[in-house]
């Protein structure tokens, strides 16, 4: 497979990577390389250490589903961005998550609703949803693609849902993981989750308390809270203030 | 006119207030302030110092919306804050003030836009907006009732419209203004806005560029920052990611 047929394959699959081209400067204009965030390099730009320092380049702007055309040493190469759709997966179909699903559409996220109790993940209560989900985390979980363009948010506030929920999250690979509850509840559910094996380097990347911090006391306004912190983490940025960034 | 009166004629008039009332601890039961975000006061709760110690609570919750039962030497003291709906004045008809008036009031804003060019205006590309005014932003500002609950997003983004915007806000006292454009941009209108006799605190309190840092580039996207900002606003809160709060 070539990289133009891998790179349709990976448009049809949904599936985040980067193609870098050199545009100038080079005798060999036109090469180029496929990179996956994990690493992975298909093709050559003519010299190791320029592929080596290509990918590192493209691993960081996939995170922030950004391309850019930049200088290295005599080339011009171009680092395009093939980010799929964004998904939110949101665990519970409580009140927060009707407006929440609501925003996340309007702002482009493909939403799935997960709830184990059926009469909470119903297609009255989320008319717009793209998938509804009624099973336990764990099914949902086995069933669902998560990639480094899913975004996951566990509205769920029960232990009974919230720790199956994040021990099945912590063998997959989601962007972002936010979860409700006090930091009292988290540690607690922290430490059952230890002492299930999940690893402390998987509970860092937890956000929680969920969303950005506007005081949020609607479901409406926590939805806003969520959705904003959610669109903040796909670019790498700190939700606080435009005007009281120093620049 | 009474306390009740008072309050009834604020409820309809939709006028910012709090009343506080001693429920507990105290010989005068029920006696009770009506206390006005400016400081004014009606009713007497039996001493000066009190009175004076319970207008400066009421004036800080007013701020945030936020009712508290609080205790005062020997008095328990209700202090209840009355908020209007909040309002959101948009000047600029522009594709970003689509999702923001859709935001706006899936969160409980009454939503005005304003323009002074028909053809952005219209019912057409606004049909739930509360209010559409064709008009140049002065002559809007002068009909439009402007309060503590007001908000005021400028996205014009051209001085013609922004800096008589401005220039007329500078006369009244909005919740809280916001303005598209770069630093640079906001440098020269401030600079123009002085010249014009604006003073340096009001323009203080100007936040630009308008929204949290979420890495908007969409104009969906610049809603969700713009009116997550003004719900940090609202309610006293930074913006930034809760998980990262200390406490």
């Amino acid at each position: 497979m070539n990289i133009y047929d891998e790179l349709k394959h990976n448009l049809a699959d949904e599936t985040l990577c980067a193609v870098a081209t050199i545009v100038s400067g080079a005798a060999n204009l036109g090469a180029k390389v496929l990179v996956y965030p994990d690493g992975r390099v298909r093709g050559d730009l003519g010299n190791a250490s320029l592929n080596a320092e290509v990918m590192r380049d493209a691993q960081r702007l996939m995170q922030v589903e950004k391309s850019v055309n930049r200088v290295y040493g005599d080339a011009e190469i171009f680092i395009e961005v093939f980010a799929p759709k964004p998904k939110l997966i949101i665990f519970g179909g409580v009140h927060t998550a009707i407006p929440l699903t609501q925003f996340a559409q309007a702002l482009g996220f493909r939403v799935t609703i997960v709830d184990g109790r059926g009469r909470f993940a119903t297609r009255e209560r989320f008319p717009s949803a793209d998938e509804i989900i009624v099973a336990w985390p764990d099914e949902a979980i086995a069933q669902i693609k998560i990639d480094a363009s899913t975004y996951v948010a566990i509205l769920t506030h029960d232990p009974k849902f919230d720790i199956p929920a994040l021990k099945a999250l912590s063998a997959t690979h989601p962007r972002y993981i936010g979860s409700m509850g006090s930091r009292e509840t988290r540690k607690q559910h922290f430490a059952e989750l230890r002492a299930a094996g999940v690893t402390d380097e998987f509970l860092a990347t937890v956000h929680g308390p969920i969303g950005l911090d506007i005081g949020a006391r609607t479901p409406e306004e926590m939805a806003l809270a969520i959705i904003a912190e959610i669109v903040a983490v796909r670019y790498g940025r700190s939700g606080s203030f435009l005007s009281e960034r120093s620049e």
